[in-house]
């Protein structure tokens, strides 16, 4: 006879729009949040019988993130998210892990007179910081990272010397626009770490990585992007970088009389490039459930 | 020193917009997919020098997807995806796994005095049938599923008896709107399956599942609908299901001096639940790669 | 000196979400609408000093969607937007004119054992019926449509005979694909109409048009279709159309020694065709501020 | 009988991505722009026949786009719109008006070591700078904007004395946030014009008016930005203002013992308000075809 069971699941509040203000005399600082909480544990009766005595609600899930914003600074999103999901998992017996993932919005103030405002902001790109931490009994992992990181280069990018096949027409270039949306998520070891300090140091090796790196290939600037980040942020045990290739092909302009010396491209939408990489530390401790 | 090396990775052409028409006398027969192909092997050298020799270009990828569209029939998309998994794998030293994502975009004729008609079509609903196949030298997974299938109940939905904390706000109900957009993927042990009448069949078995069911709580409702396909499809070896709680308000009209017996809703977007489960059969197969 | 004055302005809320339920015996009836409210009149108040006391604030309009839908039926969306207009405009001295817009998302009974569902819903299609109504005193206007009915003929569809200057490349074709998503709006003469018979008999006679007219440029289908509906429905003035040429281009496939006899296409997202029609009867009334 | 007849129309290719390169010794400029073109004239065979003598191909649109592109600096969107409009409407008999419509999306240079780089960008903003040209005959008008300028006070903004009527039950306020994406559109009196530093001069004056102003209505911020814009630029003969109210509403922690003195907030996404206004210089040349 046939017969099955409850596989892996999780449950949660997903994308809680939280911003906080706080104040320093007359100046405001703004932290613009997307939290999405997600637990686990000793879930078969709700899903079995609809027995719900242990399944913490979603909407105290969301109640709880505005609390937290309120009952103590929210800091820094890693260490938001861990007092998060700390929570969660301490406070109820049947909730045996969490999930908490954290986007961060920039805003850059606006300046007037060429001075930066106390309380009026503009956003800044698409970009956002992001964390997912997890929590499993005692045991936690962070994994920080950035997300939509546009970032392009005209010129310092080759592609050549790959098979041909009878299905290959893509000619051969020594120079063509290299561009991408970096994807970025990397595993920390331990969470005694100054978080945005680590970030922005990440960031700025990213890219100035895929600015110095004269590209053979967009796998090439991946993993010289991932290891100059180990090489450099030993905090770090292990990051993958998802880098679309944002194709800019250069138009054919030859059928109107004239050359076309990579001035004018046109940016497709699909399909795209899609490269998937990652680094890892060689002494990396094992990754458990961070991902 | 810190040393560290290249892990997981692949890399790929992301969605190509493949559309195929095939004729039977007057009648047209029309196929939209969206296409993923990333293949996976000894990839070291472009990561790591920038030297291409392994690299089957990702235009090639497309050429071929296009390619393959006329050499024979698409057929389903699960033998599509198979095809082209093992092309590369088997067809390049250096390719040892590939994984294959289509996406299938429904059309309906459109009627012309209550007639279909040859060859004019209107877009279905924005659901859409997928497959993900896996392929690893001699080996392969198909994992198809259908996403953005979004349902509705006006009633048979209650959620109460859950845990009161210090953040616990939500009223209990014992009768409330049930939406959600779900996703579906299922795990098929081998391959010799009649692909769309076993699509067809989970889909329906899903579908009147989740009408049927008097839910108690949506994760109730989502093993119910996961259980339902096992227990008929026994070529199915797991289902994991995704699937929001797309929330319905009830609004308080007593401010107007109205009562509101389930009549009026206001549809949030954001945040919603997020549901994540599965259902596995007690004697299905090592999952390999397949996810 | 330089002086200026406030020009044309209106304000409002956008947007609401409003889903209801209806029941009849046993039966659920759902509607799913977004609607926009927006107000004109004597408000040079609030935009120049900020006093506010012309300002039904948009909280405000948004209850009143709410408790209208609750006071009486919804009904017919023209008939729901009339009322909300008028309530505006005769409601207030300083609101002098009101325009509200609805667009109608659509829901099918999940069948089970192939009887529709007494009140299971799944999601039609991502086309939309809309109303806009425009209330300026006693007068009022409605214009109503859909948007989003996405629609592609396989064949009979010529494209040929333009003008070649420099810059032309494009090859003629007597043969090619046709796809677009029409949205369309047709403004009524008078409001004692029944609203649902004539929007599907208008949708019905263009999607008859588009599947039945030979087509030798997407022009002439759009004014084929929008003359269909003049010819037709009587309580039409004017119908215009917008329709993106969402270009599916027949794939090279002569470099791998194969022919392409419009089997094989990639439907490109951007850039894209875009035209803008009308259809005027000759005698139609002023359009006023219908529009 | 009934008859009826074309009505205004337009058509022309939408979205062309344009992406162009320049170099002045090592360091390169980025132009990101995308482009759309729309025709008018005797348009009227098309429509009714078939007969496509008179239609420019929206392909040839494409191509002029990108041929122009190179043919000369594509310089300011401003005057690359006059060039392009002017062309079709002085190229080709039949076409007696155009609409041109550019967006440039922002990059700026990645830093390495605190230096600008020569050829190395990260995408701005998602705000663009817009231009509208049309040309009829001999006659030409740009209108001008910005979109997508995400801007928010943390406090700064009050709201009350609006009017209570029986659906009134939002609280009134004297500090809360103030947030809105503002897209802007401006009519210029003349071409002879440094379009740059008109831009940069408007958008500064706009985003200052915004930090400064105490706002007691969004209207009054609305107005206030167009009035600043009109008492500087002499150039702007009218300015049209789009402001959707980003909803940030302030949570009630008060179930949880806790105040919450502005500094917890839920940013909303539907409804929004929705202000759309304009402010028009006494003596502003009739609009035209402008808009």
């Amino acid at each position: 006879m046939s017969s099955f069971h409850l596989g892996p699941n999780q449950y949660g509040k997903a994308e809680v729009r939280l911003v906080t203000v706080t104040r320093e005399g007359d100046t405001h600082h703004l932290k613009d949040l997307t939290v999405s909480t997600a637990l686990r544990g000793a879930l078969e009766d709700t899903h079995l019988t609809g027995d719900n005595s242990a399944v913490v609600a979603t909407d105290t899930q969301k109640n709880t993130v505005f609390a937290f914003a309120k009952e103590a600074p929210v800091g820094e999103i890693e260490d938001f998210a861990l007092r998060l999901g700390r929570h969660f998992v301490d406070g109820f017996d049947q909730i045996t892990g969490a999930r908490i993932l954290i986007d961060e919005h920039g805003w850059e103030r606006i300046h007037v007179n060429r001075h930066p405002h106390h309380h009026a902001f503009a956003r800044g790109s698409g970009e956002r910081r992001t964390t997912a931490v997890t929590v499993d009994g005692d045991r936690h992992w962070v994994v920080s990272g950035l997300t939509d990181l546009v970032v392009l280069k005209t010129t310092g990018s080759e592609f050549h010397g790959y098979p041909n096949d009878k299905y290959t027409t893509l000619p051969e270039t020594t120079d063509r626009i290299l561009a991408t949306a970096v994807t970025a998520r990397w595993r920390y070891q331990g969470t005694d770490i100054e978080w945005t300090k680590s970030f922005l140091e990440i960031r700025r090796l990213m890219l100035e990585t895929f600015a110095e790196t004269h590209s053979l290939s967009l796998q090439q600037t991946l993993y010289a992007m991932g290891a100059a980040v180990l090489a450099e942020r030993h905090e770090v045990a292990e990051i993958r970088l998802s880098m679309p290739n944002k194709h800019h092909f250069l138009v054919d302009l030859s059928p109107f009389g004239l050359a076309n010396d990579n001035e004018v491209f046109h940016a497709a939408d699909r399909p795209y490039g899609l490269l998937e990489g990652s680094v890892v530390r060689d002494d990396a401790p094992d990754p458990g459930l961070a991902w």
